[in-house]
């Protein structure tokens, strides 16, 4: 898998609640004004994409850039994620995009399903929650990167849908998008572990 | 139409910027902590409803109040729903709910869709947002209630969408859950029509 990790631009409070482990082959991209979260950690991106509408100031001289008109049908978001893709990107980790406005938060939610899509693993993270969005499969979440899990029904049906390690367990049950049954559960154990069999599952986990 | 108010608890910075016009026969429900939004507005609530975990001074000796466990299915906001559409509402308008945690918000976005399947009209709303659920009809959104709409997927894919009185009009459309294509349109006109032919079409005003 080649990981692509995205800086996008929405407010972060604390770096120290993200975890970025950067390898030597990730690809690195900067969504507009995500540019100013890598350069506050001294992260050089491979690349900054986007209409910078959001960047108030200038890249430095040694950074890759690709600028968009600001109407255009991508987010800024969606641009480094096709952008991902293209250089054979299979795997996303989003930093940031989740402390804006409502409709930022949606879109950058919607994101998560366009990568899923096309057989990505994608995340989207930042210093309160990290969002992940999975169809058919498990996932393990460890205790120690946030208690609280909330699992939403994405698509209009989550079959199959387990959760164990947590203060209320569900064993096989349908969960739809129409009913917010999986708000705030507790992992309990060292590490849960959730599951579904068919459908597009929305995992919060509140740090 | 039998509307209810229901004040959620989420954080609300200025109540000039929510139209909240309350008729003699509204029903007011505030769910847990949203009764500090009640109060502050001098508005006294047919019920009080919750778990209580999110209240932090006691409620004034005439308010009905229903208190459940904090360990049940339903977050408060789904509480006070359910309870309106026993007393006979098929009309919310939710006060706030959007201000919070990203899985409070989430939930508070699904419980649209509870009420949108039961025939009912429902809004979230706060001091930065409008949000509301349609299937299979029309929208007038007026400009000076906010002049940025977006619009989203909530079902897999929203079929014959058209919106017009903006600056990217769109003409029976069709808009998938798993890209953000409806994002930041600006209203132009004095209103704009949001259309959908067949589908859960999400949109939401930005003050």
């Amino acid at each position: 898998m080649k990981r692509c990790i995205i800086f996008s631009a929405s407010k972060i409070e604390s770096y120290k609640k993200i975890n970025i482990n950067i390898c030597s082959g990730d690809y690195i991209i900067c969504a507009d004004g995500g540019y100013l979260h890598a350069k506050a950690l001294g992260i050089k991106p491979h690349l900054l994409i986007g209409d910078f509408d959001s960047l108030a100031i200038a890249p430095d001289d040694d950074v890759k850039t690709e600028k968009y008109p600001a109407e255009k049908d991508d987010t800024d978001t969606m641009l480094a994620i096709k952008n991902g893709f293209k250089n054979g990107c299979d795997e996303f980790l989003i930093i940031g995009g989740l402390g804006g406005e409502l409709h930022h938060i949606l879109a950058n939610i919607q994101s998560l399903k366009y990568a899923l899509d096309r057989n990505a693993k994608a995340v989207l993270e930042d210093d309160k929650n990290t969002v992940e969005m999975i169809n058919c499969g498990s996932r393990i979440l460890n205790k120690s990167d946030g208690e609280l899990v909330s699992l939403f029904a994405y698509s209009p049906k989550c079959e199959g849908l387990s959760i164990k390690g947590v203060k209320y367990p569900l064993e096989r049950v349908v969960l739809d998008n129409a009913f917010p049954l999986g708000v705030s559960n507790k992992i309990t154990d060292e590490f849960a572990t959730v599951t579904v069999e068919n459908g597009d599952l929305l995992i919060v986990v509140t740090k």
